[in-house]
């Protein structure tokens, strides 16, 4: 049997070649190079991958689906593209971003470039359903919009409340991962059924996959930079947890920190302490826990194949990663 | 027999009552609003009227592609949006620009989004070809993109053959009018014949169009603000004729003015006497007339309805106007 290791590097790349292919030699340079730029990326091409695992597990192949696969990682390039533009990042999977290495104008072209040639590749598929397929594409897209929104609008809101944090998180992070497991169960010929559990799943890890994020931001022992989370001010989940528990005075404390234009180490350590008093560190690490285990249960309830256990073992490398 | 005027008159109602419904109490507002304020503005609509008129002169009615006309003017728009960004414009049909009274983020969204909604609105057509449909709408966004990339790549270079002018204005421009016919033909039920001639017609009316928007630069009772493309050094048809026509010293003035940081009145005038001296001007108002003659060649082919009549007049009025 072949190991769930060399299975995924496999997958990586059939699809990393689909992906040089994309825009290889194409012109004008100016449109097409920073594209291709975006392709070359170190990326774990995590939704592709979920795609095709979706697909073998009700039955399809890799050759249906590669071109839908290769179409949800084009997607999730656009959105890098254009967010690390709005964030003002200098930096993605280290590399130097678009808009930094050429400029704004570029970007904001690529970007488009990457959803045009996204539904060219979706449109090759080869399915009697192609229609239903574009339609659950194009929701996500604007799912993807009304996720980067909220995001973006809670920067200057001072108040968030946990369901809109949820919220936003299931447009911005986990509604990918769930059309990409749609589609690819649409494309193996899968049943409602079948098309609803893997989307379910899905949600749930991409939730519980954001979730463990803002947590990662807070352990030194993890691949991310320390507390940088904290230090751009970003609304996570634990500080919304604080903000809407924590004591008032700590509340107080809290938003005079996220006010300051600069937050320093002792405000650093101030904060994580304020978190854990008010419970959030152990709450946001019950709602990972939780949110893992309603995508175990979902998956449980698809019969036993050896696709569903590889998608037991993307949950356990999504969940264990170190940054 | 309605008269041509109060057919695009109800056209434009049906378009824009449609087109305000798109994101009618939508949430976030961050994300709607601006998607809002940019449908609301005054547009002529004629990619729309002209997919319509095209499905008529097959055939066909325009309950039938209304979507697919509200989705070409969507994604005509989400060009607007970011090439403005692009361009740095401050105002769009008398209004200030989405970046301009939002900013850079909230127009990059909202363009992004623009596409996505167009995809929607495409996707509802009921037509046994919507996968060929989608394609070919996917293509013409491809093409777009090529196209503004070919249109920033002049900005930086001094010298431009009239071949890539042509190019670039047949992408950025004539494109979209050409896959709104294709579109309107498809949906009507039109033959493979009269797709590719009224295909042919609208590339030929959209390049007239915008090379009489060039000539209308230097005419005084334009409705233009005079040599405006001029003072921002645009690389005009009439620009790219003068620089690969006139005399050697003509040629050297040209490249020195558009050099200077700021150009004035008596550059203009003597770039005008330029245009003048190398026969640009009359080139260019020669292939103004080529394409329309192209354009209303394309039409004659046609067996004769009142829409292929309706057509000549859109022609007419697209290729008259003061502004």
């Amino acid at each position: 049997v072949e190991s769930f290791e060399s299975k995924l590097s496999h997958f990586r790349t059939v699809i990393n070649e689909r992906l040089n292919e994309v825009a290889v030699n194409a012109q004008p340079a100016s449109f097409y190079e920073p594209v291709r730029y975006v392709l070359e990326g170190d990326g774990k091409r995590i939704r592709p991958i979920l795609l095709i695992l979706a697909c073998q597990s009700v039955g399809g192949d890799i050759n249906q689906c590669l071109n839908a696969a290769v179409a949800i990682e084009l997607l999730h390039n656009f959105t890098l593209v254009h967010d690390d533009i709005m964030d003002h990042d200098d930096l993605r999977r280290g590399r130097i971003t678009v808009h930094k290495k050429w400029d704004q104008a570029t970007a904001i072209l690529a970007g488009d470039g990457l959803v045009a040639l996204a539904y060219q590749n979706l449109l090759k598929t080869e399915s009697d359903r192609i229609l239903e397929i574009s339609k659950i594409f194009t929701e996500g897209i604007i799912d993807l919009c009304e996720g980067q929104a909220l995001d973006k609008d809670f920067e200057s809101r001072p108040e968030i409340e946990l369901n809109e944090y949820m919220r936003m998180i299931e447009k911005k992070t986990a509604r990918l991962l769930m059309i990409a497991s749609e589609i690819g169960v649409i494309i193996g010929r899968g049943s409602q059924k079948e098309q609803s559990i893997l989307g379910q799943f899905s949600l749930e890890l991409g939730c519980a996959f954001q979730i463990r994020d803002d947590v990662l931001d807070i352990e030194h022992s993890s691949g991310k930079s320390y507390a940088s989370d904290i230090r751009q001010k970003k609304k996570t989940i634990l500080f919304v947890h604080a903000l809407n528990h924590a004591r008032q005075n700590d509340r107080d404390r809290l938003q005079k920190i996220y006010q300051k234009p600069e937050i320093n180490s002792n405000d650093i350590e101030t904060i994580r302490s304020i978190f854990e008093t008010a419970g959030s560190l152990s709450f946001t690490l019950n709602q990972v826990e939780t949110r893992i285990n309603n995508a175990r249960a979902a998956l449980n309830k698809l019969r036993l194949t050896d696709a569903q256990h590889d998608l037991h073992e993307l949950l356990n490398l999504i969940l264990t990663r170190k940054n």
